[in-house]
This record gives structure tokens, C-alpha cells and sequence, in this order.
């Protein structure tokens, strides 16, 4: 049997999108013409920007994309403003340093969101800050920044927004008519439920027009990809066509689900039922509850040395059912994902399964103590 | 029915490799890094450089990892010789120049190879020049170069030697043990016959080891991506594991059909019955024959003015057989390919479809014209 994956991607998917796989398709053929028409209209859609924004997808997985944006969308001599409490923060960081572009950062620590008011600060005291870049879930912890406010904050100050709404886009209603951004990044495989291989950049038309030139990669030139698929239809270079046809069946799915509000509303279950059944076992979440996004929880390693991260993990492995280490800077976690074709039965199933481990283990470590 | 794919790929692939894409993989499992160590071992061992290189596979299509290779492999400060014969050759001067690499190029018609004496004499012209790029089959024409005497003269000239093999890698027997190449790329959807997603360079692991930092890219920077490898045995950044998947159940079939010699003799047996066909019918080809590759062939376009290139391709996909626009600078062509899970019987089906064209096209004409 496949495992459940609880991680922040690949995740579980569904029968139906798999089955979108396995066929073959032309990739300069009018019907996949049509399927990668299909899907970058309902991602712009998705996101609520279908008549001021393009959605170009970019092959390879969400890092490409958000480089891509990065590399295109930020000018050389433009000067970079990220903003930082996890993981991806700075790895888009290493991405501008990589690329020669000046590159500043606002950090908070890493079970903290940034604030919107340090964000204006920062703005009104480096007038050269071109470009800002946020991630909106910080997959490393699972805590929700507050984007609507920043980007309020940024627009203001006249500069341009870069979400990377990698985790969050598909699970967290995000309207880009009230929430204004220059480009969201996102991936294929991760709230939309479609299967890796396929970042994807939606980027403010107007702006991407005067974008030619920007990037020093052919590859990921989001400004040539655009300019190939507006001449005809096409991909530049090789798409990974199933996996396009993977995603066009999911959207099919969160179109069916009800949208972006009924998954975030399913996804809320999943977490509520992993948060408190965890709690009830004693376990403690690392981000609390108002910052926690649906998507990924944090869990602290429980204190007295009985609890072995590997242990835990081969016993519900095992047991068909994958978690994942925790990526936190300063302290030991564990983190348990709430995305993907998944409900709270499949939380509750993961829950028994970590009610057996306690017991042989848990008590086991009692005992010897005792 | 799915369409027959007589194109450079994507191009059709076998029912045991769309079904391997059946199923959710978690990226960072054991199982699925027993997975990607295996295609990367299988890899190397094709191209017989096991003991000496390393493969690295890259996210994204074959131009992804094209560019990996020159990103990370052609030093700062070194000068890259592109031997070019058609629109591959001329990609990767593009991408050198984007990257601001020292490029000068050693040019042939796109009907006739590069003469392993002219790379002589360029080399021994140029003692700047640290790295040469052939691409060893022409996708564009078709044209096979001759790898062995050129991969010969760069040894010869103490240069390094980067092949782009995307179509004749899995097509044509290379051994590296007998010709010399610091690095070869190809991807996983062409003669391998997997699906597209995922392209690889196999690079010579004492060289590959003092590359870090040439890439100015984080995404295709291979340095990295072979160290992640190397450290957990895990992709540094989200892998398309279906993908993955299917590569692996091509390598298997690749295995089972009795390896790339008994590969090459079906391709040969298919290029045969498509050529020798299309003459019987009329056509002639580009390439001369001992110059073509059992790859992908080009067809001049028909005297005449009676043959229209996109009715011809409308009446073929119509009976769902999938064939590929010319790309020659200077004259109209169609081409028909040979490659994938194919056999002569589906040239035979192909050439019985285009005498169903002839009759109801070339046969109007005719009357038209007495």
C-alpha cells in the first residue's frame, strides 16, 4: 500500500490525479496547448488576478520558481529586501547573493512572524529597497505571516512584493485584488495536490513586460517563458507533460472540492485534529495557535530523553505512514503535515498509530525510571 | 487512443513505465533514495564511466541540465569553444553568453558534421579555450557528429570535453572508457524512454570535485546538487519522484531489451523501414545516410508546391500519429522520429497512413496539374 505522507510535499494524491499520469502527449500538440492554457488561466484565477496577472509555470521544483521570479523580476541593480523567520527566508537570500543581487534582510526569530511595522520601517529607511520578498507559510516552523498587512505596508512605500506562498497557496485563501503583489510563487505538488516537477510564477503583467534581460539563466528566464507561451501556446523547453496533466486533474479536484475556501476549511480539520489529539498525548506545538498555518505543525521533542526522533519515525514508517524531522535553527522538533489528499480520518489513523508507539514506548521509559 | 509520438520526445513510452507513475513516493524515504541512487549507478554504468563519474540528475528539461553543466563545470574564467551544426549548438552559445562565459563557436552547415581536424586546428589556435561543447547528435537535422575522433583531439589538446547526448544517449552506444568526455547530458524522456522532467550529467568525479562556486544559479548549480547527493543521499531540493519513478522502470526495460546495443539495432531497424519507406514514396532526406542518426530524420519538404507541411501533419494527428515541424535555417522540412518505445511495425502503420495522404493529396495535384 502507499504510504500517507504527511510532509510538506511530495504528499499524498489523489487516485484521480494519478491516473492523470499515465498517459503520452505531444507537447507541441494543440490538446496540451490547451491543457497548459487551462491551467495557468485557473492559477491566475485562483489567486484572483486573471485580468492584471500571468501565471508561468516553470519546469523543476518550487526553489526554480521562486528563483526564476528572483533571477527576472528583480532588476540588477535592484536591491533586495527579505524578510526572515525560517528556512525559505534564507534560502532566498542565498538566491539574490548567488545571483549579484544587493540583498538585505529583516529577520524574527523563528517562532515569530514578521511585523508589518518593522517592514514600513525598514522601507522608510533604505529608499534603494526595490523588491521584497515574504514567505507567506514558513514550511520550516508551519507559522503564518501576515501578508495581507505587509503588502498593504509595501505597496504603500511604493516597492514591489514577491510572496512565496509555496505551502500556503491553494490552502489559505489569498485575493490578489484586495492583497496586492507584484508575483506569488508556487509549486504544483503542494496544497494544489498535484505531483512534483512544476513551479509556477504569477506575476503582474505590466510589470513582467519590461522584465527582458533581467536574468543571466536561460532556463529560468521567466520573462522569455512568458514571451514563449503568449507567441504560441508553447513551452520553450521540454514540459514534463504528465506531470502538467497531473496538475490539471487536481485543479479539476479543488474546483469540484469547492475552491480554495472548502480545502483551507478541510485542512483546518486535518490540523485540528492532529493539534489537539497530539496535545491530549502530551506533545507541545512549537508555534502558537493564532500564527499556526494549516499546513504543517511543529512538534517539540518531548523533554526526558525517552522520545527518539528515528525510533518514532521507523515505527511509523513501518506502519505506512510518513512525518518528517523538524528544520527549526535552535531547537530539537519534529513536524507533522495537515496538506494533501488527506481528511481527518487519515489524522485520526496517524494518531492510533502514535498512541501504539507511546505505549511501548512511553511507558517503557516509566518503568526503567521507577 | 493515445497518439503514436514520432517526435524528439516526449515521445511514447512503454505501459510498465506509465504505470511505475502510479504511485506517491516520499522524497526523503528510504525506498525512494534506494530509487534515485540506483538510476544514478544505472546511468553511469551506460555510459561505462562508473568508476570515474558520477550522474547527477537535474530537475527541469534536458536545457536545464545543459545549463547546469555549463554553469558549474566552465570555470569563471574559463573560454568555451561550442562546435555548432544547428540549433542545439547554437543554444548553448546562448547560454554561455547569458552567463557571461568567454564563448567562441567553430560553425559547420547544418547537413554536414564537425571535422575533428577543425577542432585541431581551433584548439591549437586558441590556448585560452578550456572547454569544448559538441552536441553529439543534431536533433535538428538529425546529423550524427563524430564523438569518438572529436572527444579524441580535446584529449589530445589537454581541453575538457562537455557532450550534450540528450537524443543519442540509451540511442547509440558511448563508452567512455574508450572516448574520452569530462561530462555527458542527456534526460530522462528521449532514447532512455522515460517521461520528461528530469534531465542528468554524468561528470567526471576528480574534475566535478573543484567546481564549487562557478554557478551563479542556486537551482542548477550541480556542484551542490552531486554534494547533496553524496552527504544523505537525498535531492537538495524537491524531486519530480514520479518521474524518478518512471526513469527507473525505463532503465529496467533498457536492461531487459538487452542494453543500448540491442537498443540502437531497433531504432536502426526503425530509421531503415521509415527511410527506405519514405523513399519508395517519394521523399528524400537531409542528412546523408552515413551521417544519420537512428534518432530523428529530416525530410526536405516536396517540390512542387502540392505538399503543404501543417495539412500533412492535421491528416497524420487526425489518425493519431504525432510527427515534428522542420528546424533547419534554410530550407523547409518536416521531420519523423525513431525513437521510443516504437517498433517497425509502427513505421509500417506511419507509412501506411501517409500513402492515405498521398492518394487523396498528391494524387488532386496531379489531376489538377494535367
Amino acid at each position: 500500500m502507499p504510504p500517507l505522507l504527511l510532509t510538506p510535499g511530495p504528499l499524498t494524491t489523489s487516485d484521480q490525479t494519478r491516473a492523470a499520469l499515465g498517459r503520452d502527449w505531444g507537447s507541441r500538440e494543440s490538446d496540451f496547448i490547451a491543457l497548459s492554457e487551462g491551467v495557468r488561466a485557473r492559477l491566475a484565477a485562483l489567486a484572483g488576478v486573471e485580468r492584471t496577472h500571468v501565471a508561468v509555470p516553470v519546469q523543476g521544483s518550487g526553489t526554480f520558481a521562486v528563483e526564476a521570479a528572483i533571477q527576472t523580476l528583480v532588476p540588477r541593480d535592484g536591491r533586495l529586501l527579505v524578510l526572515v523567520n525560517g528556512a525559505y527566508g534564507r534560502r532566498a537570500v542565498e538566491i539574490a547573493r548567488r545571483l549579484g543581487r544587493a540583498c538585505v534582510t529583516l529577520e524574527a526569530p523563528e517562532d515569530e512572524p514578521i511585523l508589518p511595522d518593522r517592514v514600513a520601517d525598514a522601507l522608510a529607511a533604505d529608499a534603494a529597497i526595490s523588491d521584497v520578498v515574504l514567505i507567506h507559510c514558513e514550511t520550516t516552523s508551519g507559522l503564518l505571516n501576515p501578508l495581507p498587512d505587509i503588502a498593504a505596508c509595501v505597496r504603500q512605500a511604493g516597492r514591489r512584493l514577491l510572496v512565496d506562498a509555496m505551502s500556503s497557496f491553494g490552502a489559505i485563501p489569498i485575493d490578489g485584488a484586495k492583497i496586492p503583489f507584484t508575483a506569488l510563487i508556487a509549486s504544483a505538488n503542494k496544497a494544489l495536490e498535484g505531483v512534483p516537477g512544476l513551479g509556477f510564477v504569477i506575476a503582474e503583467t505590466a510589470y513582467l513586460r519590461g522584465c527582458a534581460g533581467n536574468a543571466s539563466s536561460l532556463s529560468l528566464d521567466l520573462f522569455d517563458q512568458w514571451r514563449g507561451f503568449e507567441s504560441n501556446g508553447q513551452w520553450r523547453f521540454t514540459p514534463p507533460v504528465q506531470v502538467v496533466a497531473g496538475l490539471g486533474a487536481a485543479l479539476d479536484q479543488l474546483h469540484a472540492e469547492g475552491g480554495i475556501a472548502a480545502r483551507h476549511a478541510r485542512y483546518r480539520r486535518n490540523c485540528d485534529v492532529l493539534v489537539q489529539g497530539m496535545r491530549t498525548r502530551g506533545f507541545t506545538t512549537y508555534i502558537e495557535p493564532a500564527l499556526q498555518a494549516p499546513v504543517i505543525v511543529t512538534f517539540r521533542i518531548p523533554a526526558g530523553g525517552w522520545f527518539r526522533f528515528q525510533t518514532f519515525y521507523d515505527f511509523l514508517h513501518a506502519r505506512g505512514i510518513v512525518i518528517y524531522p523538524g528544520k527549526l535553527t535552535h531547537e530539537p522538533s519534529f513536524r507533522i503535515g495537515c496538506i494533501g489528499a488527506i481528511g481527518p480520518d487519515d489524522m485520526m489513523r496517524a494518531l492510533a498509530e502514535i498512541d501504539a508507539y507511546l505505549v511501548a514506548h512511553r511507558t517503557v521509559h516509566t518503568l526503567n525510571r521507577t
